[in-house]
């Protein structure tokens, strides 16, 4: 069994962490903090874990993390950062649900979190950790950055693209909608359900964490520096991702075919018949990315269609995926749930 | 293996009968019909079971629904009480979703359901499948009426109170609230987004077609006829039914320790603690009813909060659990998802 | 034109009353206080008002409050009691949203809002502005305390029983559900879109402020103490109060036109037809009270069915419709808009 | 008073405009006709109505609608363009909330909309209904073509800069989200609630109907043919439709001072300051447009923002602009309700 501890879990990631590798059959959840609940019951948090999950939350001061096999960290970005380095070095493996270690330019991350970085070191060493891209580095990594629910889906719907070279890189548009369980538990008045409910908005047109992870990323595919523009908004739904991507075509092949076989092989990849429209709750609640390829009136733009969970394939569900492959597990060991519809 | 066919897989018990038997480590699924979709790859008209379920829905006509075990009733009242008799003839076990064999009093049942029954005699052999209830008949049974979803919220908060008699019978309430996919996949005014969303509202206040069964088992569990009054409302939830439940005092018991007692050892009820409010995400997508028990102001009236998911324990799920019981598999096998939350 | 103020502009029923008055054809708006907003535009803090309301929030002791003919408190509980003095003293009337003066019995005010009342002797000259009930009163009150929202909508359901006396007042039961704006503009995170969406559960059952406040009214209407079990609900609808209230006959009339005869008058209260179930967009945005009255298989138990808009009728409309009396209008002026619905 | 009727009115776009016109102080509502709801009040169907509305639905074989002033069609496309010629021959007004009279090209209509046209000589002398366009036009037309809900939103949020010629006309993009009254009150199973609501897809991604629509306009604006990308999106709201608009700049001018001077004198048209998000509840229920403009990173894409209430500036609002236009009213006329929020 795997033992495993879990940072900061009174956050959505954190309950839906705890959701997944409470069923999962080689795991043995063994310590979760939060200082601001220590000593409360999880179950008492989170009452759809009653009679599943029996652990209190600990300070983190007085946690047995350290004898852990694997720490997740599903806090704000500039935690784990700091308490990585020692439960690395006492040979726990890490992997941060949070924004830490995704940014490879560490001047970068310190000018988009506003803050200096803790360990710059460590950022080398993490492996970014989106299967379909790193399986194999994320097998054997001591520190894995677990990818964003943004830059998840829009990664998957491009990346075959950018492989195979044949849009135009330099001015690719993600507008991408996110549910409202995307901010985290925060009591922000913009999450509230009186304003979020019955109401639709962009935000962070200017410029959101997301988009240098997203660069970042998608330039690495394409082997060299990326035009993005990135719009995210906001929608009424409590989970799910949905982002319609716009790139030009510079090269022609048969683009279905390229995103199936790109994908043949992918347990959490789905790419759909042509035509469809992957609709989020076909994805609710399971680790299950799907995506259509639209090349509408035969134009030179194409129209890629990708869906996720956030909190699942865009952050916990992900987050287990890395944890399987990093000890040596089916990697849908604990991810097999079929989605909730309706 | 347990054989398994579905009658009618179109709607929102259907759907999620698939998704519960899918992940059933005992079943096999033979077969699912639907007139109108026939050839159709159940996977199409549900995506989320992309992958997971391969079958297509069939012709009733041309079905191998009688080489299966059992054979689980999807359809609309009316349907099950044509097509049992063969079946439990050819040796088919049969669950019904629908209302055809709920009602013991045949008069009662073609009153309310505005039909002549089709086959009364099966009546009085059918099993209710509350397993709270009737766990030892549910094994034996042939043919069991899974009870409807207002009926099993408000049961199991009501049931320890008739059975201690410690409550007044003749003026028991019921104010149920229920989400909109308790009315089905069908096509009314009323259940459209637009008309449902951003709403709330009583309906069937003169008379709902659960009312003769929830007073029939009440009655039963009372030893004699109770007065009820019950109000169901649309709610703007995709699941859950919150049934609240007001009765008054007529023999001063522990009622705290009464509901835990009775429930002890029931896997799918769940006795809050004192002063809880159970929501109905805390069940959402899992066969769990939690149930809280409130005195308010030491007065003499008793408030009692039951809710369920109305498609699990008030539908699917509830029958799976009878078919557990049926072909004695772990009575939890196929049931043990977390609720999913947020 | 009626010089107007708003200390406490910030809430839902502050904007609500903002988007009120500024259509209201005899009111000028002077002022709007805020404490954390002050030099803020009112239209910047909330969109719908750009191009319509001109006014910054000032700071409460900077302003000209008492240069106004009347001052609304749309503040927390505790406010008004402290600042209504003076203004009263300057001759400014006052409108006051929150608790401070609807419980005549001090002491039982002080145990339920858990503090010390500031200026009791003012509880007793305030006037409890429910126009249905004190519209002469009203019209020369210089302190009105405005219903709640709960109080509102179960008042005007039980009134015309309570009048005739043909009900046991011993026992009548509320369950009443609200929309999440009626909690108020506050980051609480039961209050937080993906906590409260997709979500249904009781709140408060032990004992809500808006009960001492409910059972006071209706035992005058009674003419002696009721016993009343309330029970309060949390929706997911932004707007939308339903109660459902029960109670026994005692003595035979004809219900129906009891409650029509008794609201034949009243611009704001609609009785429908016989068997008819109000859902709360029918009053969405509007000061309207819709009731239907049912009487279940013709038993004994009555069922009434009351919707309000919570933050009109419930909170703002009704405001503006005590203003209107105090100040001579016309009772309907700045009223008349017709719900929305869709 | 302006002598109105409407053909149609059980659809949203009906009673939306019943809404506004019922507190219309120049219109005199005289007919509203439906086949299937003949002889029914029409209060009975639409109860936010109640008491405002006093007219039955008519046979529209019996209708009065030759004696109106003008004449509202809110029916689905393919009927104004048969019953329009004989009202207009009448000396009817006429104003088409569907598509029978929008697109110049008829051929180009009949291959959308999958019918033969039947009054083709109509189409040259309908006036397209944008005000912000052809306002004198309008004031003089007998017949007017009532934008539909995309093509407003994507229109007024591209006109400035297609206008000023600044932007790449061969690339434009629209990625539209719509509230799902934008569907209409079909009974339809993909509108419904427990399908539409905690959902978010795309659709019609290969052609949408409002796509002809939208390229013709455009092209007028832009005074070449224009390229554009139309993705329209099925968002969990009531009402409310958000366009995000992507251009590249071509000729550097002041974005923002260019919008602003553009709508400088538009009543319903508000452009944000510089770093805005406008909100679909901002406008909810009222005619308003509100737009920002954005160029994220000083980058060359344009982002453009533009909101509308679907059933009112998209609909049933703007076909009272036009008509107040039409009849010499105020322009604002009925108009002027402030959205309401929350």
């Amino acid at each position: 069994m795997i033992k495993v501890g879990i940072v900061g879990g009174t956050g959505y990631t954190g309950v839906e962490l705890l959701r997944l590798l409470a069923q999962h059959p080689e795991v043995e959840l063994r310590a979760i903090t939060s200082r601001g609940e220590a000593g409360t019951a999880v179950a008492d948090v989170f009452p759809n874990l009653r009679g599943r999950v029996s652990l209190k939350f600990t300070d983190p001061a007085k946690s047995s993390l350290p004898d852990c096999d694997v720490v997740f960290f599903a806090t704000p970005s500039g935690i784990a950062m700091q308490q990585a380095p020692a439960l690395i070095e006492a040979g726990v493996r890490v992997i941060d649900l949070a924004a830490d270690f995704r940014i490879r330019d560490v001047a970068l991350w310190e000018k988009w979190y506003g803050m200096p970085h803790a360990s710059p070191a460590l950022v080398a060493e993490a492996v970014y950790g989106l299967p379909e891209v790193n399986r194999d580095k994320i097998r054997g990594a001591h520190l894995v950055a677990n990818p964003g629910c943004y830059p998840t889906a829009v990664q998957l719907g491009l990346l075959p693209l950018l492989e195979a070279g044949c849009v135009d890189t330099a001015h690719l548009i993600a507008d991408a909608k996110s549910g409202v369980s995307g901010a985290g538990r925060k009591t922000e008045t913009q999450l509230l359900f009186a304003e979020a409910s019955d109401n639709f908005k962009a935000y962070g047109v200017a410029g959101h964490r997301h988009l240098p992870e997203i660069r970042q990323e998608l330039s690495m595919h394409a082997g060299q520096d990326v035009g993005l523009t990135f719009v995210p908004h906001l929608t009424p739904l409590v989970r799910g991702m949905h982002a319609t991507l716009y790139a030009r075509v510079t090269r022609e092949v048969d683009f279905q075919a390229l995103f199936e076989q790109r994908y043949a092989d992918e347990p959490f990849v789905d790419v759909l018949p042509p035509g469809s429209h992957p609709e989020t709750r076909s994805v609710r609640a399971a680790n299950t990315c799907r995506i259509a390829v639209h090349r509408p009136q035969g134009g030179d733009t194409l129209v890629i269609l990708s869906v996720i969970d956030n909190l699942v394939k865009g952050a916990a569900g992900q987050a287990v995926q890395n944890m399987n492959l990093m000890f040596g597990c089916d990697e849908c060991a604990g991810l097999s749930q079929i989605p909730v519809s309706p």
